[in-house]
């Protein structure tokens, strides 16, 4: 049987990395690499490095093209293009296990961050598995995500005390009415600084990280009504000066319902 | 100038340890360790097994008798309850950092899972850091939660595309009506079983682990309907066996609304 790892790697810090991971790593014959075409060349380097140091000598790399994914999609056709945007996905995935994994070999996929947070690996996994024919054991390896990486970096927990926290995307946010925007709610995809939009500014505090983890990490923390322009000149400066940005931060609503 | 670590251990498996936390638990001293007077010995032997391993010879460690929190208070009390919990644990922390660390020495407290999710660790190291007079560095190092090491033992997404995911606890499902329940929720902290209780249990796939991450995990998952009454069996026979148990789960409306 072969068997396929999902292996997630941190959303940052090379030391995100669990010792679990490490050890999947190293148990792994060969890798499936996608290149997404970006500039973002630090990521790049950053898994490269992961695999130098703790895959097993002898191991192979299989780089892919990534498929375009249509992110200009209208609303109305948006569950259509992800669905046929993970569909290649599949079509990859299941190639790499067919032809790439000798019989009994293990065959990983590095993902940033945690895995099970907006990312598609595992739907393209259950896709692929979900075929006629195809059979192979597959495991998930659990990661730091850019929350938790974020939460660190400020010293603050996710939640308040017995009270819940909402994870949601920018576009979403920015879709969300102001009275139900949650008390405490962490962004993410965020391309277009929703923080920047919300109906009562004066409402919020906001933790916002980029880079959270590496060398180039940037922090912010403040009333939303002062220090959104701040963070709003701060990114686009980072953004231009690195060719890309990747960016998160949580939502506090300063007087809590109960 | 003293430091303090607040080291994310991650919410199970001793191989959920990032490499940063190896290495933080490699800097440190002396540790801090909570009694809290209940039968989770494997717990208290994990981490024993990670200072064992990982801590630098010479470290010491101190033992201290975890405060009282008064789980019964009526929410009337129940605010009042957890601010002098963690006003006695800030005592502690404080009395530790003073007569346990050396000048210019490192601290440490080992937080079992993310110490940003559903811990109160930092909220009472940021209550010592208010006093009058108190200054030590302070970092605090993520760690893998048991909504992360659930998600991946059930290789499912925490999220739906493009959605957002709350996480509460029992407490807090329990007293939701039935039309504000999340499409996506995480589920933590809840000793009695409010998946059973959902006022719409057709509505709802659950994802429930126990023990994740140990050898003694425990996994199941279906319809709310019709799964709901195994895991309640499942679970309080662990419970007897074990003497208690750590349980969380996601629940997934299967018709999301948009
Ligand atoms: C496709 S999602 C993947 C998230 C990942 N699976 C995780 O667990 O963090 C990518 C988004 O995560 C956030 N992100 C990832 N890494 C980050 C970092 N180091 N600092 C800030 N934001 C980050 C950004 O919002 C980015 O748009
Ligand atoms: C006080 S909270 C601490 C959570 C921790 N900081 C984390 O990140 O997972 C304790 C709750 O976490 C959940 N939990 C922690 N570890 C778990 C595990 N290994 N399996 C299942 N649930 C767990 C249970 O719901 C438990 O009641």
């Amino acid at each position: 049987m072969k068997k396929l790892l999902v292996i997630g790697i941190g959303a940052g810090d090379p030391d995100y990395l669990t010792l679990q991971a490490v050890k999947a790593i190293g148990r792994a014959d060969v890798f499936l690499v996608l290149d997404k075409g970006e500039e973002k060349s630090d990521l790049v380097r950053l898994r490269q490095d992961m695999l130098a140091r703790y895959a097993r000598p002898g191991h192979r790399v299989v780089q892919a093209a990534d498929p375009d994914r249509d992110r200009a999609a209208a609303p109305a056709a948006y569950a259509a293009a992800v669905s046929d945007w993970r569909a290649r996905r599949a079509d990859l995935y299941q190639a790499f296990v067919r032809d790439e994994l000798p019989a009994g070999g293990t065959g990983a996929l590095l993902v940033w961050g945690d895995p099970s947070l907006y990312d598609s690996t595992i739907a393209a996994v259950d896709e692929v598995l979900a075929r006629a024919d195809q059979h192979f054991e597959y495991s998930v390896v659990p990661g730091i995500s850019c929350v938790s990486a974020l939460t660190a970096a400020h010293r603050i927990p996710l939640n308040r005390v017995g009270r819940p926290v909402t994870v949601t995307t920018g576009r979403r946010l920015a879709a969300t009415a102001a009275a139900d925007v949650p008390d405490d709610v962490a962004v993410m995809l965020d391309a277009h600084d929703a923080f920047a939009g919300l109906a009562e500014p004066e409402a919020f505090t906001i933790y916002w990280g980029a880079y959270v983890g590496t060398p180039d990490e940037l922090l912010l923390s403040g009333p939303v009504a002062e220090i959104a322009p701040t963070i709003q000149r701060v990114r686009a400066e980072a953004r231009a000066r690195k060719g890309w940005i990747m960016d998160t931060y949580l939502l506090r609503r300063v007087h809590a319902a109960n």
